[in-house]
């Protein structure tokens, strides 16, 4: 074995995918692959559309991992022989009131003065656009660009890529052995153990309570609770992703919406709370009134990883051959690309490329022996 | 086999498990018992709270049903050796503003007049009742004698006892067979036959569905869809079931809570929609405010059956040995004792109780008949 990643989310199985693309010999152990918040996530990938005053470093990287998704994409259907759930149907931002307006419209400038694509509509032009939203909308800024992926097609595709490509899955928790500052392998529940001198932890948010990783390089990442209705009903209601200031509303084109947007630390908890469903689906209303015509096919909720930056932690441990890919938080989805093809060119024997640099975990550690 | 009852739901279990009881051979044909409106209600056992204006009549009967409650949960249980989730926790009618105080006021005298034991409330005694309330409260009525069953618990322990009595549940469809005017069996999907010469339709809304019923014997009974909240999560938050205009709360004392209220007719449509959820919780949240907190756990809509006055349809049909007990509404729950000790007294050889005749299914055939 030349490589065991742990955890069979998005980011485990597109790292084991690409390793195994690049001959590599790889296992994926986790209890129930692409179940945790790989299963919930709407799958937006938006660099445009989410960047964030204050983190002009990390549009870029994310913006690269979003132009890997056409290739990514294809060379994946290409491998699994099934559709991935790709489409490039952009979103529009959209405002309510005045407040909602200059707030938009700081969105804008900032989306400018970084050079990015974005566009800024009027109300009668944001409501040409989509025809189903609310009268009241006051304006819109338009991002083209932004696009999704279907999580309910995606992780069944990443898995019978991975799959196709002999990649060993093993439904187990799993626990790291170390020797000497060394990773030798990862343990099963069965006792069963896994030779192999290099091991990804992508466990998500569950990354920091894998057992046998040496304390200082545990990652410091915790779950970031996200709920997420997903309806049915009208294919024709709107074309694009609609985002409002607290939730975002995102059609898959075949009738499939999904409604998210809430962001929570309440630990490892994944109960549906009403207040948070009374919550998504007023604004949802608020924006487009049909919503309350769709069926409510489930209401759930993810746990995300956060890192104390929010930003990825994808890099070298102080172990030997323990590399740690966990932290994306709400941008798993898109960053898997880049994020899969950094870790696969290093386990193929490569080095870290310039872009993942400053996810380094390492920015942790420093900081933790500074304030030592 | 003396009785064949095709349905499973709490009316043809309580069928059942009375004729059984009654030293009759039973058997209960319907392809998953319990899993229709029955396992969806609430459970409300509420003749005093639900008394209509125009349904005086009713009142009557519906307060004959529940006051079987105790003795008929009584004998349930010893005959299941399980509870049937069985509680006497009294109903808090509250208004919320001043069209609904005068409403709760009419609705007060009303019972007033028909002798009901109601008793109204200021803003300050409503709340002290009920801590949390919401302080918009402007007053209520409580209805003491009101009570309520766990579907969840009693739809199992009805299976229990017909089980221990040796009633046959046949998991199948069901076609009724009728030779010359006569009942004489009943046809599985497997091609088998029950041969019996007294067949009660109790299938809830398919009773006007099932294959082999004489035309003049199909009982008017639609599917009148009623969405439905369970929710978990604070047991002390409420002590009795809350009714507000739109909504009801009920607590089963464990923390569980269920809040319905929504009546629609959308044929055999069980979908659960966003609107609706939308609308119980805006308004549960309006009574309660802590609901926000409650995890919610499940969202589902039942069938019920109405009939075209909205009453039961218990009695004979024209065709020798077939009794039609369906068109229970919302009262399947609370009409269960009433219409079982009816229908197994007629099987076992007695004759319809005067209270039970004013629900004879031949007030529709003569009204047929005079417009014909």
């Amino acid at each position: 074995m030349d490589a065991a990643v742990i955890g069979g989310g998005v980011i485990g199985l597109s790292v084991a995918w690409r390793a195994a693309r690049a001959g590599l010999r790889v296992a994926v152990i986790d209890p129930d692959p692409g179940s945790g918040a790989s299963h919930f996530a709407a799958g937006m990938i938006a660099p445009v559309g989410e960047a964030e005053f204050g983190e002009e470093a990390v549009v870029a990287l994310n913006c690269d991992s979003a132009a890997r998704y056409p290739s990514f994409i294809a060379e994946l259907e290409l491998d699994a022989g099934r559709s991935a759930g790709y489409r490039q149907t952009g979103t529009l931002h959209v405002a309510v009131d005045g407040d909602e307006q200059a707030a938009l419209e700081r969105q804008f400038r900032f989306r400018q003065h970084l050079g990015l694509a974005v566009e800024r509509l009027t109300s009668s032009q944001t409501r040409e656009l989509e025809p189903a939203l609310a009268p009241s909308i006051r304006g819109g800024m338009l991002v083209e660009s932004d696009h999704q992926i279907d999580p309910r097609a995606m992780v069944p595709t990443l898995l019978q890529a991975c799959s196709r490509l002999g990649v060993q899955i093993h439904r187990s928790r799993a626990s790291l052995l170390v020797d000497r500052g060394r990773v030798t392998g990862v343990g099963l529940a069965s006792g069963e153990r896994l030779d192999t001198s290099k091991v990804v932890l992508a466990a998500g948010c569950w990354a920091g309570v894998v057992s046998g990783v040496p304390a200082e390089d545990v990652p410091p990442v915790r779950p970031v609770k996200g709920q997420i209705l997903r309806l049915r009903g009208a294919p024709e209601m709107i074309a694009r992703t609609i985002r409002g200031e607290s939730v975002y509303i995102l059609p898959r084109g075949d009738g499939r919406v999904v409604i998210g947007g809430t962001v929570e630390e309440r630990g490892f908890d994944t109960s549906v709370i009403a207040g948070a469903v009374y919550g998504l689906l007023r604004e949802a209303r608020a924006l487009l009134p049909d919503v309350a015509e769709l069926e409510l096919v489930e209401a759930s909720a993810g746990l995300r990883p956060g890192s104390p930056d929010n930003m990825p932690m994808v890099g070298d441990s102080t172990t030997e051959g323990l590399i740690v890919a966990t932290g994306h938080f709400r941008n798993g989805y898109l960053l898997a690309p880049a994020t899969a093809d950094a870790v696969a060119g290093v386990l193929a024997g490569g080095r870290w490329p310039e872009a993942t640099q400053p996810w380094s975990p390492a920015r942790f550690r420093r900081t933790a022996e500074v304030s030592a």
